[in-house]
């Protein structure tokens, strides 16, 4: 959603619609996130083209080529790329990880996602998605092997002896020789250790299974919550399945999406989410609800509720938590097909904040300050002129409440801004 | 090797021994050949790390990454990054390259490699390496399967109306449904077609399967040739069999490698060569000899000739034309195994030229205009000081003879610089 968050941003008359694939486009991007000091910049993907061609800019720069590009064009913001653990092999993967992160100065994330759809395992010579449950499976031996190699080198094996004409210690270098039940990965990563020893982990699946992988392997966890209460109760859940898990729970960040729509004053906002609201095409909206509940094309009214009687979460072997998600928003609120629409084309099932810059700055000290949240996901509506608005208003507001940083300051790695630690090697440890 | 194409380069007082990832080395060295108006940067590698890490500098920053950050500090080079065809998965790689031809503006290549050894195989759940037969048939499938996904989009499939809500046009988007040996790869490509419609093709093995891929597919060829007559031999194969294959011979460049060490009188080179040679580790050297001629360890004896009775190429499932390209040199010039370290220690393999620059000057206009190159692989023994001396001394005697630009003009795509066409597309065309 490179002209914005919302579906219908691209037919604004100030959006380009090629934005998506034009490195020009990120890095102006970039550089107003870091005039923002925010953290990190968040790319989603998948390795398929979703059904969206007619409708909307498909298709996207692969993030990890991106986000090197943009690597050279900042020089402190963040950098996280989502990457399938379902369609990439270990060693390729994180060898990228670990050369994004040396080239950036120790700025790599990767959001680790599982991908669900069968258009995506078509791609990858599989009839069929794997289900839900061994996609989980297979993440979480992804990344242990991937932590593996990622420590296989101790930080201090190149000794570069010269005078000897010794180069590396052979006997700092450790090869996973990992056989296990999806991969087989033998020998040592062939890039050294990175600046932040592992990229930061982040996850965003909010099913039982998404829950579980995050508590064990997650050091930030994006997630769509519509509610105060919701977002609360998540955020606790996810706490104590931290600590249960037998880690710090300061150590996962919890991060909701939210969708900002500004104006001067709320009734600007809320005429600029009509604007917006008006350019949805709604045949395509329909189709793509239809694929997403899983009903047959044809069975949604637009001036009707959502039909009874649709299966519960654990029935759906595709995006679980976004499926109960959209379910329950629809059945809280009484929404039309024709109203939710609305609401999930501004952030497809993302909190939507239409308001002044204070309204919005206050929600965000709400969520912050009431145990909702540890940061927040901000996806301007439209881009880049929501994340120009963002920065100019919202953000000096929070700054002035002290919510926010003012400048990046000495901190240089991304897990340092997040007040995570660097991760031992497990060799290493191993040794003392 | 990115203190220099020789072994022992990274021991001398002016090498960084960490150069080798360290972007800002990369970026100066591909400043230099801009200087140089080269064609193009390229990047061998291979899913593995080598049994070097004691000897010198191992590991590599993945090849693409690399690339991609040097697209953005460059404007002409073209960037060329070797990608293993066994090792990864078609809908990927073919994504990596189209996403790094747009963003660099037209300036990818694809060295296209099988990857021999166990090495590597055992990284990716395998116990061996598949025959070398074998290699080469999933890679002639993976090129036609990724040449399907780079013209999945044709050309003008964006059609970005905003006023009519339509932003592409889906019946010009050609899903591949490919379902070979291999490979099933069923959706269109989740990136538009790039600059270049195709990243230029490039080959490097010279084996009878090498040069018979090179025929159907490669753009161009990097080959080590120790002689005139050598060069000149396989020049004239290759481009009867491009021929032969049904494609223009001019459609493929034959770029054997050569590696400068530059004097201002031969004597200085010599030096300068043999100060190189003084730093070899020769039991390390040994060693990898032994590997490579696939000899049990302590075979070979640094005094005395290679044992009589070696299996020829066709035994060889390993680097077939490497093999064969040993094993012949150490036979024509009846080299000691010390002796014969001394010259592969340079170039492994590839044709040293220790010299004047004149004398350099020399010998690539005799290889260019008597049938043995297009163009070639410049491969310093030491970087960046010999890519300096080779871009400020020989450089400006090939210009001034008329065998090389001097600035970039117009063309601005890397095919456009090798004069080569863009490809069709394979769909556009079966329309018409």
């Amino acid at each position: 959603m490179n002209t914005g968050h919302h579906e219908a941003s691209w037919r604004l008359p100030e959006s380009d619609p090629h934005a998506h694939v034009d490195l020009g486009h990120h890095v102006r991007l970039a550089r107003i996130a870091e005039r923002g000091t925010f953290d990190s910049l968040f790319l989603a993907d998948g390795p398929q083209l979703w059904n969206s061609v007619g409708q909307r800019p498909s298709g996207a720069l692969e993030p990890l080529t991106l986000l090197t590009a943009l690597a050279t064009a900042t020089e402190h913001i963040g950098l996280i790329a989502t990457a399938s653990t379902s369609y990439n092999s270990p060693y390729n993967l994180a060898r990228r990880f670990a050369s994004l992160d040396i080239v950036s100065g120790g700025r790599a994330g990767w959001n680790i996602v599982t991908t669900a759809g069968r258009e995506a395992a078509r791609n990858f010579g599989l009839d069929e998605e794997p289900a839900h449950a061994e996609r989980y499976a297979r993440a979480a031996e992804f990344v242990e092997v991937s932590r593996k190699l990622w420590d296989s080198w101790e930080d201090d094996a190149v000794v570069a002896d010269k005078e000897a004409g010794v180069w590396g210690d052979e006997r700092r270098i450790h090869p996973p020789r990992h056989r296990g039940t999806y991969f087989g990965v033998e020998g040592a990563l062939n890039v050294p250790r990175g600046p932040q020893g592992h990229p930061l982990l982040v996850q965003a699946g909010s099913s039982e299974d998404g829950k579980a992988f995050a508590a064990r392997y997650a050091e930030a966890v994006f997630t769509a919550q519509q509610t105060l209460a919701d977002a609360q109760a998540f955020y606790a859940d996810l706490k104590s399945r931290t600590a249960a898990a037998g880690r710090d729970p300061d150590h996962v960040k919890v991060l909701p999406g939210i969708v900002p729509v500004l104006g001067s004053t709320e009734a600007e906002a809320r005429e600029a989410e009509r604007v917006l609201e008006e350019h949805i095409v709604h045949r395509h909206a329909v189709e793509r609800l239809e694929s997403l509940l899983q009903l047959a094309p044809g069975t949604l009214e637009l001036d009707a509720p959502l039909p009874a009687g649709l299966p519960t979460e654990d029935a759906v072997e595709g995006a679980k938590s976004r499926y109960t998600l959209v379910v329950e928003l629809a059945r809280r609120e009484r929404l039309t097909v024709r109203q939710l629409i609305g609401r999930l084309g501004g952030g497809r099932g993302h909190f939507t904040l239409a308001g002044t810059p204070e309204q919005v700055a206050d929600t965000i000290e709400t969520w912050f300050t009431r145990g909702a949240a540890d940061g927040f996901n901000i996806m301007p509506a439209v881009l880049p002129s929501g994340l120009d608005a963002f920065v100019d208003h919202v953000v000096p507001i929070l700054r002035a409440r002290g919510l926010f940083r003012t400048e990046y300051g000495p901190r240089r790695t991304l897990r340092e801004r997040y007040g995570l630690p660097r991760p031992a090697n497990q060799y290493t440890a191993a040794l003392v």
